[in-house]
């Protein structure tokens, strides 16, 4: 469901449902996933409970739909004519600062996923296989553009070196990823494993 | 420490360190890290705690170093002759099975290392560094024999690409790691990002 539809179907303008996902972000990074409520929702969007639970159906999916619209852009509005351009586009989507605060919320997030069944489902639905079709539709551009051979055996493998370069950077580098550590991961690790050169 | 070094302060066997360091796995899986008391295991291995506390300081220390001793043998053991051939030598260490829980239990305290500062601290010491140090003494052997050139920049994110295909697995596509996606991992992303022939 895109956002117009959710949008149409509570008769939240656009604003007012940007308004409700801000406030989950807000109290995600101030309690975590298992200590928020809807009650909290509720209170400091100056909403009923009922109208959450009908938009929404529960927390599980409001906070993944929260997350969902708090990505900077969509990866399919990324086209800059070269998968080199595309990575570094992507990656400069968000600013270190912003980017080290929503790793920090998707650790949170992914540990929560562990424990909460529902959690993990709609996070795979709303987040992660929307952001893999469209990664998927910006490799398949540079197939087609005869950068990436289609049967490169890398490509079904970008998500997890991408993935992997969030995931381990906190935890063997002590920082937080930043652009520079990213671009220099993109040109010596997913571009060569493409096939693509980075000069 | 070495193992033996922690016997002879403690008069304790290696026989009777490895026994502590099972009963701690088992725990471990039972009941995860923030419920794992050094009371629980004092009682089901028979020791005194005051034992436990001078042998290994706290309950962070005895985890991590429990975690090494459960490693099927040391990397800098794996010495094939290749690149390729080692890397797939430490893909098959472990069947599909025990990779699995391993993966497990190391999901759950990865988990756990956001809220110990302790635990985080105990598992780069015990466990990354000297991985990582292997590692790096496998690479160099790969740079020493010409396969991998010295300046090659993806060699400083080997770890990273590799923890990626363990950490996004489950979360990307619902399935443990196993010895075949870890090998056609190898030969996809890793060798070719590090200049290295798969064939």
């Amino acid at each position: 469901m895109t956002d117009a539809a959710t949008a149409r179907r509570s008769r939240l303008t656009p604003e007012r449902a940007a308004e409700l996902y801000e406030a989950v972000l807000d109290l995600l990074r101030e309690v975590g996933y298992d200590a928020l409520t809807m009650d909290a929702v509720a209170a400091r969007t100056r909403s009923s409970k009922a109208t959450l639970y009908r938009q929404w159906g529960g927390k599980a999916e409001l906070v993944a739909r929260a997350i969902r619209h708090s990505k900077p852009g969509r990866i399919s509005d990324v086209d800059t004519g070269s998968l080199r351009g595309d990575f570094l586009a992507l990656v400069h989507r968000e600013d270190d600062c912003a980017m080290e605060q929503n790793t920090a919320l998707m650790r949170g997030l992914a540990m929560a996923t562990h424990t909460n069944p529902d959690l993990l489902q709609a996070f795979r639905e709303q987040v992660i296989e929307p952001e893999m079709t469209e990664l998927r539709g910006m490799l398949s551009r540079a197939v087609d553009r005869g950068e990436v051979a289609p049967d490169n055996p890398a490509l079904p493998f970008v998500v997890h070196m991408m993935i992997g370069a969030f995931a381990t950077r906190a935890l063997i580098d002590e920082q937080p990823p930043t652009q520079d550590f990213l671009s220099s991961y993109i040109d010596a690790v997913i571009l060569p494993a493409l096939g693509v050169p980075t000069t």
